[in-house]
This record gives C-alpha cells, sequence and structure tokens, in this order.
C-alpha cells in the first residue's frame, strides 16, 4: 500500500490478484480466436478487472471530466491564443460544440465540466470548483499558494470519490489557454528533462513565441527550483489549477478503484505529480494517445506509459482520451460477447 | 490514369483536387480548435473528401468484406490449426460469435462473408464466389492456375462493382488456416524481403514451426521464381483464393471511389497485388493497424502505408479495420458536428 505524503490520506492498493487474473486469461483463451491474438486488447481487460475486482468488469457507465482554469503566465506570450478563449470554450463545451461533445456523444460518454479557476463568474451547468481566477504569472511568482495546491488536489480527490460512485471509467482532459507552458514546466521539474526538449507550439506558436516559451520554462525553473520529491510545491509553483485538480482526481479514483484514461501531455503532467504521491498509480491508470507536442514521448517514458493511439493530436480537451475509451469498449465487449471455441468442437493441433 | 496490365480494365484515377482538399482544410481551420491540432484525422477527412468526390463525405453505409478460403500449403505443418478451422469459423461467422461480429455490430458495420475457396459445400449466409475447394500445395506446385487467379480476381472486382452501390465504405479481412504462409511467400514475391523476415508464427507456431514454416516459404520462391512485374503469375503461384479475390475487390473499390479499410498481414499482401497491378491505389486505401507479425513492417514501408493502430493484433478477419473504421467515423462526425469558431467571434492572436 503506499501512502501519500500530502496532508489528506490517500491509500492505493498495489493491483495484485493472480487468481483474477487467471480467471480473465482463462476465458480469453476459450474464445473463438489464437491465444494472445488480440494483443494487447487482452491485457487492457484484464487490467479492468484486476482495477474492478471482478472478472466481468463493466465500462457502462462512462464520464468526461474536462478539468478548466486560467493562466498567469499567459501574459508572456507564450500561446497562440489570447486568455480570454478558456471561458468561450468553457461555454462551448456547454453548448455542445466542442471536439470532446462530439467524441463524447459517439462513444456515449458523459462530460463533466469542472471549473477549478477559469477567469470570470462560473457558468451555469459546470460543475464550479474554482480555486481563484487563474493563476498567477510562474515566470515571475509562484502559481498558486500551497494551501491552494492543497485544496484544489482535494477537491480532484472529492470528486473521484462521487465519479466512484456513478461511473465505471472516466476520462480525463482539460482546457486552458497557456497550460501547456505550465506541462511543460512541470514535466522538467518532475523527470529532469531539460526545457528546450519539454516545450512544443502548444496551439500552434511560430519560432519566436516557441524560443520565447523555452525561455520562459528555463526561466521558471531557476526562479523556483522545484523539488520533485515535494509535488504539491512543484504544483504550487508551477501548477495550473486544473493540473492540481486533476492529480487529485487521478489519486482519488485509484483509491476508489475508478479506472481513469489520461488523455495527452497537460493530463500527462497531472499524472506525473500523482505518481509523485503515490509511485502505485500508474496500474489504475490508461494511457490514451501521443500527442504531437515534443515533450510527449519523454513524459510517457517518466509514468512508464505505452499509449494506446499515435494520431498526432494536439488538442487536449479529453479527445485522445475518449477514442481510447472507443478502444477500451471494444475490448471489453470482445471479452463478453464472442463464442466460445468449446463450443465449436475446435481444438489447436 | 493507371491501367491494369490484367485482362479486365481496371481505370484508376488519380487523387488530385487541388480546390476540393483546399475546401475541406478551410471548414476544418474554422473549427473551434486550433488549425491542424486534431492530427492525423483532418488528413484523413480530406482524403476521404477526395475519395467520394464531395466536401461533404459519409461513411453511414459500412460493410466488412470477410474472404475466405482454404490453403493446400497446410499439409506442410505450418499452421497451429487444421485445416478444418476455416469451415468452422465461417459458421461462427455466420452465426455472429466471432471477433469481427462483435466488433461490426459495436461500430454498426453489416458484416459479408465470401467464400472465395472454403473446403466443403457453401453454407447458407455466405456470399458463394467459391473458386474451388482450397488451393493446391504451393510448396510443391502452383497454388492455382493463372485462370483460377484471374477469375478469383475478377469476382473481386465485381464484388466491389456491388459494394459501391451499397455502402459509402468496405472494411477488408480474411479466415483461412495456412493463409499467413502464403501472405509471407507474397510479401517475399513482391518486395524481396527473404523469408526469415518475412514469416511469423501465425496463429501461434512454435520455434520448430516457424523454422519448417520459413523453409517451406524459401523452397515456394524457389521453386516458382516469382516475377513481382506479373501479379497474376504470382498469385497463381503462392496466392489464396480470398487474397486473390481481395486483391480484385481493393482494385474493383478504388475504380469505384470506394474508400477501403485494409485489416492487417494477410489483408496487405493483397494490397500489394493490388499496388502491382495499379501503383495508384494506396490512396484509395486506409491501412488500420500495424499486428504482430514481423514481416508487417517491412510490408506497410512496401505499400507506403503509415496504420492508425498499433495494438499487436494478429487475428485477422478483419478486426483492426472495423477498429480503424470507428476511428474514421470519429474523425468525420469532428468535421461534421463541431461549433465554428467565427460562431463563437474567437481569433487567434
Amino acid at each position: 500500500m503506499s501512502r501519500s505524503s500530502v496532508n489528506f490520506n490517500i491509500e492505493i492498493q498495489p493491483l495484485h490478484n493472480p487468481g483474477l487474473a487467471q480467471e480473465v486469461m482463462n476465458h480469453w483463451n476459450d474464445l473463438t480466436k489464437p491465444p494472445g491474438s488480440l494483443g494487447r486488447l487482452e491485457s487492457l481487460v484484464e487490467r479492468l478487472a484486476l482495477i474492478q475486482g471482478t472478472a466481468n468488469p463493466s465500462l457502462a457507465r462512462k464520464a468526461m471530466y474536462i478539468f478548466c482554469a486560467d493562466h498567469g503566465v499567459t501574459a508572456e506570450g507564450i500561446s497562440a491564443y489570447p486568455a480570454e478563449v478558456t471561458p468561450q470554450m468553457v461555454k462551448n463545451f456547454l453548448r455542445g460544440g466542442a471536439a470532446i461533445n462530439v467524441l463524447c456523444r459517439q462513444f456515449g460518454i458523459e462530460p463533466v465540466v469542472v471549473d477549478a479557476g477559469v477567469k470570470g463568474p462560473s457558468e451555469p451547468g459546470v460543475v464550479n470548483r474554482k480555486v481563484r481566477e487563474g493563476t498567477c504569472n510562474f515566470a515571475r511568482e509562484h502559481a498558486m499558494s500551497r494551501q491552494e495546491a492543497e485544496h484544489a488536489m482535494e477537491c480532484g480527490v472529492a470528486l473521484a470519490d462521487e465519479a466512484a460512485s456513478q461511473f465505471d471509467v472516466a476520462g480525463v482532459g482539460e482546457m486552458g489557454i497557456g497550460n501547456t507552458t505550465a506541462a511543460s514546466a512541470l514535466l522538467c521539474a518532475f523527470t529532469g528533462i531539460p526545457a528546450h526538449h519539454a516545450v512544443g507550439r502548444g496551439t500552434g506558436l511560430d519560432d519566436e513565441g516557441l524560443e520565447r516559451k523555452v525561455g520562459v520554462v528555463a526561466r521558471a525553473l531557476a526562479l523556483h527550483r522545484p523539488d520533485a520529491a515535494d509535488p504539491v510545491g512543484v504544483l504550487s509553483a508551477l501548477g495550473g489549477f486544473e493540473i492540481a485538480m486533476m492529480a487529485g482526481f487521478l489519486l482519488g479514483a485509484a483509491q476508489r478503484r475508478l479506472p481513469v484514461v489520461v488523455d495527452g501531455f497537460i493530463s500527462g503532467s497531472a499524472a506525473l505529480a500523482a505518481q509523485a504521491v503515490a509511485p502505485a498509480i500508474g496500474q489504475y491508470l490508461f494511457f490514451s494517445h501521443q500527442s504531437a507536442e515534443p515533450g510527449h514521448p519523454g513524459m510517457l517514458a517518466g509514468l512508464g506509459a505505452e499509449p494506446l493511439l499515435s494520431l498526432g493530436l494536439r488538442l487536449g480537451e479529453g479527445t485522445g482520451a475518449a477514442l481510447a475509451i472507443g478502444v477500451l469498449e471494444a475490448a471489453l465487449r470482445l471479452y463478453a460477447e464472442m463464442a466460445a471455441f468449446s463450443g465449436l468442437g475446435v481444438k489447436a493441433k
């Protein structure tokens, strides 16, 4: 059992149940296909079963938590879009017009829009967990206080508690202009990757903007000297409210044995923070895709993650996670609905 | 225009319509996301539009053609399963119990089971295009006559003609005990890759079986000395009836501008044969996944293909193609259903 170092107690059980794993593989091996021929789809179902603690796991009730917040670091000119786009996109999520809404409709996923710290009043229809109206500019000062970081994480744990009683699986995605800069800084802080390898073009920076963004991250690391052994401190220095809340959500979900599908680069930075709190968390997470951000391969390596899809996505919102939930669901339906070889009277030579 | 060398006329138009491509990209760029941020999903829709010749392509009517046949080369002991499994699996397809049936139900795809040369009488419910009850053993003689190869391909072209008037997209998959051996031999014949790099464990050979399979392919290549410039000759020496018919189907579909999603290693060998007939065909094909067969990366390179998924599948039947159709459909729904930035009054800096 791994216990977190923060002031709320998180207990995450290592996934270890050889009997259950064998039961799942015995069932796969009785289906009308050569053993192992469904590749990673077979191991996905095995892990779902171990997380949910049953040989008949379910993905009937699916949610997508979209954590949204603003970032003071946008003052440094590190995004192709102005900060006003964050609240506009929140409205778009609520109206159903964003990419993640389309994919949620396709895959039967319920979107849950969480305001973790968007500028302006909270929109009707969001889950209002606003810590504050945007972080401070972490290029010059701490993004948030330690108390705010802890509060954001605790809100995430509480949201996961509610999610675990309502859903069989949750995806996590995000929206926040400026948050690839925060995610890049967190990647550097947690893995030691240098800024010029961790920073990418985000939503579409030109060469000059990219250079500026690398400089902002490098200066912030020199200013804050983050200590990877103190994940709450790292989040308070460099994080976003949506990232800290998502990190709490991942921890709370693992504690409650709710499988979570992690989206891309920014969600991955939340997973790095959660992993720094509780190393066993990786077994509870499914990493959906490798994004176009140049720092993502190093981040996935740091998480020990092998993503399911590689489609060059760099949108966020949970779009990659929604597609991956479609793959998970396909795997589970195969497991649940295929005919057995024993029924056909066929045996391998 | 590329014209085939075989005795039926296939005319495949190169995909070239810059105005239409621009129209599609203009629409993508007006949607509420950074330009290009949906990565390969955007170019998939562009190609669908070019194939169907409209800026509003459709995937409403979806089919999965499962080409089935038996292989004389099973006499060499190159498969983990006995040849009797082919007709048993055909029955399983018709009853809805196979992996491909489950995925077709999930993604709303109509399965079409084609008997191209299965041993025994044709099952009620299959599309009966039986050329003969299994090929000859290509380790000792030609798998089929030149006339049989041409007939199989012509049946495929005719099936594609029917498919094009009924469906907006077709997946292709296959079933035939022994057919990874045929596909490996075809890979060697069309690309020059040596047998020991082209042969894998198929449905689950042990080390001894794998060595035997490599030897069978090497001996067959020495016996037949296939000429890649004569694809019908290559198919007649080494092919399966299901592979030759699928090659014809791919050619006929491209001629009728029906987009086709190609499954894995065996379907890829049919694509190699079709490409040898008409090099322009690649633009009409979507390659779904990289399988666990060791020869598949070299095959995909020979096809200039970048697969959408990499899940370690090695089942065939069209399972990878069905999953990829799900990805295509997600891409198209995003294109068709997302809100426009112009509606939100947002502009990039």
